[in-house]
């Protein structure tokens, strides 16, 4: 069985501390290219395969727009978000699905509650239903079905890995990493996701990260823009005091988080990092990132420090902060 | 700096398994005891210090008894329960802080909104706020009041560590497990908790989960009473649909999960199981602990088949299952 790094091949990248006991630790691999995409700080199997959840996502923006979808701006962020589901973040996507011509029931993800808890709350005071427009992944699902629609593809099917559609994706997921991909599943919301190194999602990112979208090649432009609109509309790719939102809007970072653990971050000199948390959890990804972009001297450890401040890394003991989550890098 | 097991001394106990992809793992350790209290498996460093959490309820809930607390049948699972905040655990809860005399406000541990998710949505849907009575530790803290009141103690400052009551609390805590505590730290609710050996755990839990009612000893007849209730009651130490409560009344185990990945449980026979999971998920503790007990040979494996259906293991893609988590224990 096709599997991600091994417990032997993790190491401990972050810790949580409550009242100065270490209580828990998180181990994965994590990997930094500087911004010619050499590889300068490997830590744990990066080169075992993991899957990037939507960590992919800006990858299958990326392949949705040389297909045809013509997306801008927020629209282009939430083809490559995991929007919190909040009003604004709907209607986006809802344009993007006017502008393709399909009806919300085309969408194939499942319907879930936003990630968003006032949103959330003002539903169930509504006595609302979770629907497709609200999880988290409609607006890469709006994405492809207006590069179906652009391409001349059936919309029916679009989520199987045999469409012309999820090929197109493959071979542009391909073309980014330098790689075969190792292993196809489904993904969360119903898309194929693939399998791949840890250090082929980085040299990915780090391509699409430092990527001008004054480049004579389309895919490279494409890739300046949507990081350019990333930049441009932080709120878009996940949500109101959400870390990717928080880190990106502050320190000026690409950054997208993927379930299971799975984080890429660009910084504004290009310096790229990727890693994955070998048990999945999302809680310290952030901030180990941050800080190996720190270590690294691409940002700046003030800036990163007053940024910290605004994500959720306290631990609590009876309303009081007792402790933190910390990175260990 | 006191800590828990590092990194190397953590063995994998369970796997995420996406569309045949292992995407992501969980290590820890864990020990069983045979029904006379011998250790027959070990896994990882058993003998490192953890933070038992609400695995530490059990031990509480018997030296609030001890102290005088007048805890029978439901009140006395309340007491070592982490409950999900239903208007039936509320309601016992009242019962307790009725019985000592004490009003809500005197309850320690911070306001929270119910674990229950059905429960939730009625108090958002009132307009309704999170208080301490739904906070999951409030059978436990009403039980410290009432044992304040039992012994002539002052309730205000119960939380302290050096409050009479918390000294008698880990006076029994040490003689259950054995050992000197090795750190004290605050625990979620503002409660003193004790570092100890996993396998100091073990050994308490073991203690506890094979006393009977019948003992010539005072604090072995309450912990046979505890057990029993229990066993009794399984909806009120956790909630409906939940772990802790499926595995009780489906197994008749004892079962106690903590925060960060702590679980204790003792098979009918006697057998006991300690874990830690050393990232702090607690999503594979149930399923790790029973298998460990069917391999010891203490649990039936088609019993434990069935239950395991009602346990939140699968992985879902698109809404369809598409893998699981599954022990490698």
């Amino acid at each position: 069985m096709a599997q991600t790094l091994s417990v032997s091949d993790a190491v401990e990248l972050a810790v949580v501390e409550r009242s100065g006991f270490i209580e828990s630790r998180h181990a994965g691999a994590a990997i930094v290219l500087d911004p010619e995409g050499t590889p300068v700080l490997t830590l744990g199997g990066v080169d075992q395969p993991i899957l990037p959840r939507s960590s992919l996502k800006p990858l299958q923006a990326l392949a949705c727009v040389t297909a045809g979808a013509a997306l801008e701006d927020e629209r282009l962020v939430l083809a490559t978000g995991s929007h919190s589901g909040t009003d604004r973040h709907v209607a986006i996507v809802r344009d993007i699905l006017d502008a393709a011509g399909v009806e919300e029931s085309a969408l194939g993800c499942p319907p879930a509650w936003p990630g968003d808890s006032a949103t959330r709350d003002e539903l169930i005071r509504e006595l609302g239903q979770p629907d497709r427009l609200r999880m988290n992944c409609s607006g890469k699902h709006a994405a492809m079905l207006l590069a179906c629609r652009a391409s001349g593809w059936d919309t029916d099917g679009y989520l199987d890995p045999s469409h012309p559609l999820q090929l197109h994706i493959r071979e542009v997921v391909e073309r980014l990493t330098g790689a075969k991909t190792l292993a196809t599943a489904v993904d969360g919301c119903g898309a194929p996701v693939y399998a791949m190194p840890l250090s082929a999602l980085a040299r990915a990112i780090h391509r699409i990260g430092t990527s001008s979208e004054r480049s004579p090649f389309a895919l490279h432009r494409s890739a300046g823009l949507l990081v350019q609109a990333v930049r441009a509309h932080p709120w878009a790719i996940d949500g109101p005091g959400r870390a990717d939102t928080i880190a990106i809007e502050s320190l000026g970072v690409f950054a997208k988080g993927g379930a299971e653990g799975v984080m890429v971050m660009v910084a504004p000199d290009g310096t790229t990092v990727a890693l994955k948390i070998l048990d999945g959890s999302g809680r310290a990804a952030t901030v180990i990132a941050l800080t190996l972009l720190v270590r690294i001297g691409a940002l700046a450890a003030a800036d990163v420090a007053q940024t910290l401040t605004r994500l959720p890394l306290t631990i609590s003991g009876g309303g009081q902060d007792v402790g933190s989550i910390r990175p260990t890098v």
